[in-house]
């Protein structure tokens, strides 16, 4: 067995859609023009960082690694197209990862008819990498960047927060279709998947908008995986910094703000907060008021210099 | 350190075309539409299989990972637009190799107006890995695939073949303005990049094409690396099969052949032989014929079922 085998396996189960011209096989995947413009994004998921493959399996692990790009278009409130894959295999059991890895990105793929049109199989000594890039367009307002949020917008989450650790990290729900269903009423203003949790996502947020942001501790909504977390940080904390919950953050002009309120578009939708004049972000707790460290999670290094 | 200033460090540097509508720093990058048909690319280098960092250093192995998929453009006879870089860093050093890494890609990057749009920057406890996607637009022939040789089509490669572990398989020039330049004088009927040796890859575009091959030993250009190896294979074995030449292979018609061998459009191209009816590559040295083995570089596994 090697790497032209499983190429075959995967082209022979690969679906395509009609803007799919050339799918695996070839030098480079071909994919129709389109009079939009296109977004692409990558994420590249390691075992023993972003997943442990003895502990889920590769099934899992090739789920969450499509998953974790599709948050990333939802994010620009945008459709995906099309997505390539590239694996780095243990040289044991290849074959047999390879085709999970496809398994279990396959029914996600086929939901949002996001064809794998290309990659690149490899068998190393090492421990099993993927790394996916998608592409896609944008949604009816054009791509939703970070940058967008003014003072006054109101902040959003999609849903409950804290404690993905246990579970969720790996088979989450890329928010594609909230973030449909929220622009059928209103024009985010800024929106950001929360992968590094909302303390460092929406510090990263009011960064690039140039503005500051306030958010309330009791509206903060707090999932059950982080109440169960029993580690000695309480369910805010968690809720605020733990990462990979992968639902959206957004802003809005106020007047889309009371819209959504009074008649949310999606399960689970929150209002957490505000942008304001300024920079960086205060937590208002019990009427007090305390600054919010940028903290989340982030690839750390050992120095060498 | 960490993964914040690593990309904080690649978003200050990044070049950017007009194209580029958001480069780094958001969910996504965004590309301006194009009215032509979306090139999509990957591959993933990693350490010991593709390059020995020990030996290498950072820089060209950064400068190979972008070169490869430069070359899987030139293959499709397309122009590259934009690349996606995603990083699996040694924790210890990270930042620097990051920076050489970057370093190595963006003067090739630059000479092909290709700017670096978007990535992922992770750490962790396992070897260097590389993965780059690159996106492109095709030629004026449009893309250029494996499978549209016919019988009695000539065959070219653009560049002599073999030993290229001695070095040209990191510094080779991905063969962009070659396979440009051979657009403008004809229209090759099939096109694939020499990564894994003309025995394996002269086959692929034969099975693809639906059409045999023919090769003629003496007008083989074989590299001088290939010469040297004295590993006990003669020169013309590793000119077959070593892989990692980024040469081109193409096909183009008798009429359009002919013209090329009157008036080479690049330096080095060399015409090797021709399709014909049936399937599998011919070799044909001192008049005699025997069948060649598709067989060249194949990342193996160890079997596990």
């Amino acid at each position: 067995m090697g790497e032209l085998a499983t190429i075959r396996w995967f082209r022979e189960r690969a679906m395509r859609t009609p803007n799919t011209l050339v799918g695996i096989g070839d030098d480079c995947a071909v994919l129709a023009a389109d009079s939009r413009p296109t977004l692409a994004t990558t994420d590249m998921l390691l075992d023993g960082t972003h997943f442990v493959l003895g502990e889920c399996g590769p099934r899992r692990a090739g789920r969450k690694a499509l998953a974790v790009n599709l948050s990333d278009i939802a994010a620009m409130g945008g459709t995906p197209t099309a997505a390539l894959v590239s694996l780095g295999l243990p040289r044991r059991g290849a074959q047999r990862i390879a085709e999970e890895l496809f398994l279990g990105m396959a029914p996600l793929a086929e939901r949002h008819a996001t064809p794998i049109v290309g990659g690149d199989t490899n068998a190393w000594d090492g421990p099993l990498v993927v790394s996916v890039t998608l592409l896609g367009v944008p949604g009816p307002h054009g791509p939703i960047l970070r940058s967008g949020a003014r003072p006054g917008d109101w902040l959003f989450v999609t849903g409950p927060l804290g404690g993905s650790i246990r579970g969720k990290h790996l088979d989450f729900e890329p928010r594609l279709a909230e973030a449909a269903q929220i622009q059928t009423r209103c024009r985010p203003t800024a929106m950001i998947d929360l992968s590094d949790g909302v303390a460092l996502d929406l510090a990263r947020l009011a960064e690039e908008s140039g503005v500051g942001a306030e958010i309330d501790a009791e509206a903060m909504p707090i999932a059950d995986a982080a109440r169960e977390m029993n580690d000695g940080r309480d369910a805010l904390a968690h809720a605020l910094s733990d990462g990979e919950d992968f639902e959206l953050l957004f802003a809005a002009s106020p007047e889309d703000g009371a819209r959504l309120v009074a008649n949310p578009p999606v399960l689970g939708l929150a209002r957490i907060g505000v942008c304001v004049r300024g920079s960086g972000v205060t937590l208002v707790e019990r009427g007090r008021r305390r600054p919010l460290a940028a903290t989340g999670f982030e690839h750390r290094y050992e120095d060498e210099r």
